[in-house]
Order: structure tokens, then sequence, then C-alpha cells
């Protein structure tokens, strides 16, 4: 189903709060839509001008009547006009990273953690180019990443200049909405629109394509409030399919998006009280509450054999903002779906429905028991000994501290750690949604930006941490409390389980395409190359005090786990 | 003008040479071709195999087929099966790169260095994205970049698992060429298309996409022998069009491609003597040859009120494998030609025909004097004192050895160094062609392996280094002749350079997304994190002193030049 979309088409001046509130149908749309304002939606600001804005203003000030107050960028020559604008527009902080992908993946964590649409500013092609594999995984996360690409001068394209490539074509894969600026005086309705289509249900990335010509040229029309939809309410219908096959029994709810926050979890807790039913979530959620006081089900297993198996027993699974659990990768013999072959399907809401929402209104009809805290899990006690990938997950489950966000890109050295920290403090969990790796540090960074007073971890592969190193910079550049644990195990290990999986016998090439060990990476002195303390610890007992000292000091730690 | 291209369609057994050169043509060619068998074409190498060959097998034997004999690979669990076949293919040698945009730029400077069809293996639609920045690079060096990328099995697409994307559209803006498999029995076919797309002219990156159950199948047909068809020859008419431009006077000759060769050259060198022609090159030439006994041409200037000064006075201007020349950006009140308004731009040869034989052409039938040995120019000395970008430019070109391969992403801080080199040894050039910056390492290593025996030398900006500085590593573990001078001056200089241009007042924003400085690169350590020995200098001295260090010994080096 087509989202739903509210823009403020209505004329306005600079500086007025814009009150015409006129819902805009796509087409399809036959729901009613109610609207609400979002706590992100505020008075514009903007400055005494003495002259008119320029498009580039325009843009800028429209994001910062959004909400946005954080553009994270590696612009060049064609964004400087956007760059002169957030020098006149204060609300809006410029954070600088020396890759792009380390700006989409910063701006996928900081729309994890606040909710709200984050903003990248990239260079042209090339630079879109490079925030792609990080705005496949947002859009994967369903995150609210709003790109802003600079193009050449409209009349400069068809020159074929060194940079020219085709920006619109590029973006498509990665962004649910694309849309190049066609003249200065709609630039305010257009930015308005690439946030809308981002920041409502369902969310993800969108793209705004800016050329120059459109930048520089002084428009006579304001900035727009940009209005996003607030979500559709739950449908009496849906709701009631999904609880007759929790009534019937054999049913797992998998959950994600807002199903996986605390008011989500807390109504499927209810649910399962009152039917017994299995609660489940994805192999990788985007962001998860989790820690005393929550459930904490388990997640559907990477692997499709045991994946199959847990998930034989029902014959309905109900998908609660979650999508189909499927296969990571198709192999001979297998196939994509990991539900019972006689299972049934059964979306709880549509995708312009809050499922956190929809949970708690299926709880009701189901005369579910009311919210509670949940039983405590057992956490683990502070391990000593060899630095096995399991003592590193119970060390970090048993030393993180309340309030803390943990980003887990610790592929297969992490895989542990998930299950052995349900009973740490209140805590926030992310993971690589999309599967490209390289997510792990900036969406870190986005998250320390997002909540600079929360301890950041980020359980981080070697392999995996390469992609996007230069976050280490930004993390100290912002003096972020963010502590990055590499798990060293010198091997992209998922191959390696991949082939032996596969019954493959490596070779020479597959032994030389696998191994990160020849030379080894000192990840100490590449977290100093970038301006971060980095220490190597070898035993459990070093990680222990590493982690310790980690959460004491303010700054970012880089740690080197060097597993045995 | 579309490229001719010549398959080996007809039916052939593994082991024996295939021998029927049939020309095939694409839609609206009337010209006659002429095909020659290159040096790059060989038998096949071909092991004798208990089982049918899997499709992997037989792209991968198609490759080696066609002279192919290195992949640069970052592969993942998708690729897998085309890994398996590398290992039972030693004529190529697979080299791991951590991060797919150095084995983009890499694949480009080997093409470039060899002048053959280079091969990069990548991981579903995100490993492609990371590599399109330097694939817009190579395209726009029509360099002969031939990448696989893995996908998921046919069957596996539907089911939008994590790492599914729209990988064919996300191709096109950087290939020329982009062919999904559609099945096993024709993969070598297609193998050998998407190579012959690459390797003729036009020359330029394109792609094959290899879903994994084409990959896994045993298939029945072959491997195929890739026929790249020769370049056409030169065509009469255009041929005397040129020489009745150059023989009216007030004619400038830009030379790119072939033409930059020292075939090219010459021929450039013979007609400037006949007629008096201006001999350019573009700002950022793909390669070309130079050094002591060739002619060193200007550069179009960078900046576009300079360039368009230089070309100002020329009526004709003659394009031997060049593009027009354009501004790199367009700017308010500027347009994007440089030449005079009035003037008129010759092509000297359609895109199917080789500049530098074009040339030949011209000067023949100009009845230009002989080749010659171009007369010496001077070589700058052993530079001395404060170490500022002409010191260091100074100092490479007087220390350069014979034979050196310089690669220059040196940006603004290198701008000096192309018109100093012009009396050093013979030695071969190479710049950023695409303005996508982070090519400079990367391209380097991929020279680098091209000519293992020759020294190569990246002169690098420290902003454009760190967007590939995961090249570092490959250098260490291919134990790489490669010394890279990082022009560390703590800023992206060229946009301040730009906001100068444009009398912009930088503010806050301005000036914190430009800076390099909070905290400070150390490239020392990041060389060393990557396994690379690493010096800083400060004084030009030192400078001298770490290059001739740098030449003496083997192995990578990394030198930081703290510039004045």
């Amino acid at each position: 189903m087509a989202a739903s979309y509210a823009l403020g088409h209505g004329k306005q001046r600079s500086g007025r709060t814009y009150a015409g509130w006129q819902p805009v149908r796509l087409g399809g749309m036959t729901r009613t839509i109610q609207y609400r304002k979002r706590a992100a939606d505020r008075p514009m600001e903007t400055q005494p001008h003495s002259q008119p804005l320029t498009g580039a203003e325009v843009a800028i000030q429209t994001a910062a009547a959004a909400g946005i107050d954080v553009c994270f960028a590696n612009p060049g020559t064609t964004e400087l006009y956007l760059v002169q604008a957030l020098d006149r527009c204060p609300g809006i902080k410029p954070i600088l990273a020396v890759f792009e992908g380390v700006c989409t993946g910063a701006a996928d964590g900081y729309a994890r953690v606040t909710g709200r649409p984050a903003l990248a500013l990239l260079h042209l092609g090339p630079g879109l180019a490079n925030g792609q594999a990080n705005l496949h995984n947002a859009r994967k996360a369903h995150s609210p990443v709003v790109s802003i690409v600079g193009e050449h001068a409209t009349w400069h394209i068809a020159a074929n200049a060194p940079l020219t490539a085709d920006i619109e074509t590029l973006a498509r894969p990665m962004s649910q909405f694309v849309l190049t600026a066609k003249s200065p005086d709609t630039v305010g309705q257009d930015m308005a629109e690439v946030i809308a289509r981002a920041g409502q249900l369902p969310t993800g990335p969108t793209t705004l394509i800016l050329p120059g010509d459109i930048q520089w040229a002084h428009v006579t029309t304001p900035p727009v409030q940009p209005q996003i939809a607030a979500p559709a309410p739950p449908d009496a219908d849906e709701t009631e399919r999904a609880a007759r096959a929790l009534r019937a029994g054999q049913t797992a709810l998998v959950l994600s998006g807002s199903a996986l926050r605390t008011a989500g979890l807390q109504a499927a807790d209810r649910i399962e009280r009152a039917t017994g039913c299995r609660v489940l979530t994805p192999t990788f959620p985007p962001i998860q509450d989790r820690g005393i006081g929550l459930i904490s089900p388990d997640k559907i297993p990477y692997a499709p054999e045991p994946a199959t198996q847990l998930l034989e027993p029902y014959k309905n699974v109900i998908l609660a903002g979650a999508h189909e659990p499927v296969a990571f990768f198709g192999y001979p013999n297998t196939r994509s779906s990991l539900c019972a072959e006689d299972g049934q399907l059964i979306q709880l809401c549509s995708a312009d429905i809050d499922p956190a929402t929809a949970l708690a209104a299926l709880a009701d009809a189901l005369d579910a028991p009311a919210v509670r805290t949940a039983p405590a899990l057992p956490r683990p006690e502070v391990p000593s000994g060899p630095l096995t990938p399991a003592n590193m997950c119970r060390a970090l489950a048993a030393a993180q501290p309340e309030g803390a966000i943990v980003m887990d890109e610790g592929a297969t050295a992490g895989f542990a750690y998930h299950g052995m920290a349900g009973g740490a403090p209140p805590f926030t969990y992310m993971a690589l949604t999309g599967g490209s790796i390289g997510q792990g540090l900036p969406c870190a960074v986005g998250a320390a930006v997002a909540a600079p007073d929360r301890p950041t971890i980020c359980l981080e592969g070697d392999g995996s941490s390469l992609y996007t190193i230069q976050s280490l910079w930004t993390m100290a550049r912002e003096q972020q409390n963010l502590t990055s644990i590499i798990c060293k195990n010198r091997a992209y290990s998922i191959l390696r389980w991949e082939l032996e999986r596969a019954k493959m016998t490596p070779g020479e090439a597959s032994l030389a395409l696998t191994a990160l060990d020849s030379p080894e990476f000192d990840f100490v002195k590449l977290a100093e190359g970038f301006g971060v303390e980095g220490r190597a610890v070898h035993t459990t007992e070093e990680l222990n005090e590493a982690l310790q000292s980690a959460f004491k000091n303010p700054g970012p730690l880089l740690i080197e786990a060097n597993l045995e």
C-alpha cells in the first residue's frame, strides 16, 4: 500500500509557522488518514535576511523546520552553496566525515535512535555512490535518511564534465524516493517532500538532487514547513484476523520496527501471556529496546537449517513490522522461506500503520493481561580465561552500563552476544540490517551524536570495520563516548563458515581471499592514526579492565580484542 | 558510433584454441571492420576435469582465455563459486583488497598500464556500490575494467533478502555495458561479451552480474575464447578534414587515450613541427608517456579562466582521443566550453579508431618530418628549504627514477608537479580522471601489480587518500615497490580555493567542513596499522632523503609530507 503524505503546499512567509495542514493523497489511497503534529515539527528557525534567500538556503531551512538538527556531510564544490546555507542556519550542526559511507551510516544510526529524519550531504554521483552501501542498510532498516546530493548546474550537465554521472539512476536502488529539483521556486516543496517521504510510514531513505544553479538562485518562495503524516490507526479487520490465528494456537509473532521498542515489546508480552504464542525477532533487528524489565525474544538464527527448524512448528506466522523470514542467501537445494511449507503468513498491519500501536490493539482484542515488568533474565558473571568469542560476548554483556546503545556488527565473533545480553541493565540494541558490512562504526557514530550522554558501544568484526574505518576520525573530532570493540580473528570468518557449510575444499584462492593475516592489521595504530585512543587486549581479564576504563572515561576508545 | 565486436559464438571444446573469428556486427555498423589477433589472446588455460565445469568455472576460464591474469577481489558468499573457480584456474592470480573501491581502482590502474582488460570481483549490490566511485573514474579514463558481481540465486531474488538490491540499475551509470547472465549454458558467451565490450574501442568499464544458481550449475558448453575487435583503420575523410584545419593555422591539438602514449606523442610532434599547431593535454590525462625524448605538451588548466585564455587564440581545436575541453564545474556567469566562442571543434577520429594511429596518418597526410627524439627539457635541481608544495613537486621531479609510474592525485598541492616533470627520465604519468577523489592509491596498487619491476609513485592529497586508505594493506600484502607521498596540508584545500574563487566568506560550517586538522591525521600510524612502513618529513631535505631511500629499498613506503 502506498504511503499517505501531507505537504505544506500553501503559501507562507518566512518566520511564520505553517498552519495549512492539507492532507495530500497519493494514487490508490482510499483509507481515511488522520494527521497529528509530531514532536519533531517546530517553528522554522530563520534569521532576518537583507536579501532574498538562495535555493540552497530554502532547502536547508526547510530541513531545519522539520526538526533536522544535524547534517552528516562530505561536501564538494557542487555543494558549496548548501554549505554556505548551513553557515546561516545555526539550528543544523554540520558533522564532517572523510568518507561518504560514514555520513550515510551515521545518518542511519541517528535516525534509528531519534526516530526522526536524519540528513546526509553528498557530492554528486561519486559521493552518493560511496554512501550507497550504507543507504542500502538504511533502506533495509527502514531508516528515514534524507540525502541531499549536489549536481552540476543544469546547463552544465550536457557538457559531460569529469564528475558528471546519472545521479538519479544511481540513487534509485537504495532510495525509496528520488527527486531532482527542477526550479528554484519549488525547492522548498521538493525538500519538504523528500523529508515527508522519508519520515512517514513506511519510512526509509530518500534523495534530493540539487543542481548548482538551483542552489545559487535567489528565490521568492520561502522555506516550507514539512508535514510528516502520522501513522494510520490500526485496522479492526487486520487485528481480528491476527487475533483469530493467535487463538487457534501454533502461532509465532515476529517483531520489528516499533514493535521492538519498549511499548511494542510490552504489548507482545501481553499477547504471549494471553495466547502462549512464540515471540521472535529477525536475525538483524534495526533497533530494539532490551535489558531488565523487558522480554527478550529469541532471534531467528542466521543459518537456514536451525531457522527452519525453529519455525517448523508454527502454522501461523504473524508479522508485526517484520518482513517474511527468508534465508540470507539462496543455497543449492534450499528454499527462500524459512517458515513451515504449509504455514500461513499474516501481516498484522499495513505499512502505514505503526506496528507497536497495532500490537497494543491486538493485545486488547485478545483481552490480554496488563503491561508488566518482565521477569529478570540471568546476566553473565564477569568472565575470565582465554579470550574466546564467547568470553568476549560475556564480558560485554556483564560490563555494559545502564542506558548503553550497542551496535552489533560483530558477525561470527559476536553471534553469541545477543542471547547473553537480555539480563543487562536497560539498553538499546542495533544490528546490521542489509548485510552490507561496514555499517557498525558509522551507525555507532550517528547513535552517539543522537544521544551524546549515553555510552555507545560498537561490537565490530575486523573485516567489517575496514570498509568504513574512517569513522574513527569523526568519533575523535566529536569526542564521542563511544567504545569500539574490534573482534580480531584475522579472517573473513563468515566466508570460511560458508565454505565449510557448502562442503567446499578451500584452495589457494579461497584461502587468500578470506584471510586478513598477512600482514595483520594493527587496529591500535589505525585508531591512533585517526586520533582515537587504542588498546589491544589478549585475555578476558584485559578486556574486562579495558571495558571498565572505557565506561569510566569520556571520549572514544578502540579495543582490539585479539580472539583465540 | 557504436563499437564493433566479435565474439566466439562458434561451438568448441574445452582445451582447443578457438579459431572461428566470425565478426559480429552491432546495430548501425556499416564500416568494414578488420580484426587482428591481439597479444593478449592466447590459448585457454584449462585443466583436465573429471566432471563438467560449473558456470563459475566457465566464466573464469573465459576471462583467462582473454589474457586476464589478475582478479582484484573482495568476494562474499554469493561469489564463493567464483572463488572456487579461481582455485582451479592458476592462470588468474587473486588479489584481495579489504574495500571494493580499492578493487575497482586497482583494476583501472592495471588496465591503464597494460592496455588490457582487468578484472574486479565484487559482492552483490553493496559491493558494487562501494566500487562505483572508482568505476566512475575508470569510465572517464576509458579503462577496460570488467566487474563480475555475484547475485542471489535467481529464485531467491523475489524473497527480498537483506542483501537483495537492483544491481543492474545500480551498475548502469558507471558501466558502459551491463549484462545479467540468464542461463548457465550461455555464461561463457556472456563473459566473452563483457570482456569484448570493455576491451575494444571505445574501451570502458563493463559489468557481468552472475546469479548463484548460474555459478553453481554444471554446464555442458565450454569456455569461450573472447574476441576483442581491433580498432578500425583511420578514415581518409576525417584525416583530410583535420589536415585542412591544421594547414589553415590557429589550431590546437588536444591529445588523450593512445595519443598520449609514445607513438601518439611522436606523431603529434611531427604535426606540430609541420604546422606550428599547439599541442595540449586534458587537465587530467588517464595515462601519458613522459620524460626525456618525448614532447611534454601543456595541460589545459583546471580553473576555467586561465583555460579559456589559453584556448582563446585557436579557431580550430582538433580532438585526438580527447573530449571537448569543458569546465570542471559550472559556475554562475560562466559557460561549459573552454574553447573560443567562434571556434570549431574537430574530432580527429571516430570512437572505434585508435587515436595514435590516426595521428600518424594525419602526420603522413601533412608530409610532416620524421619521428625524432624531442629536445631535452630542463629537470629541476634537488631542492632545499621549507617544504612548500612547489618544493615537494620539485623534489619528486628531481628524484624519480627511470621507468617510474607516477599516479598524480596530489590535487592543489601537486598541481605544479606535471609542469616540472617533463625533463625527468622516461616515465609514465597517470591522473585522476573522473574527479572522484580516492582513486590515487588504488590506481597505484593496480599499476604496481601490472609492472612489479617498475617503481610506482603515488602523489596523493591527504583528504583524497582517506576515501580508499585501505589500499595500503594490499600494498603491504603484495610487497609492492610503491611509494605514496601524502601531501598533508590539513584541509580540503580545493574547496577553500573554490570558496575564495566564488568570493564566499566561509562561516563556521564552511570552515568545519573543509578542515582536516582537528584532530590531525597521523599517516605514519595509519600506514603502520595497514602493515606499511611510514615516515613523516617536515623539510625538503628530509623529503629528498626519504625519496632516495624509497627508490633504493624494495617494498612499499608511505611518506607523510607535512607541507607549509
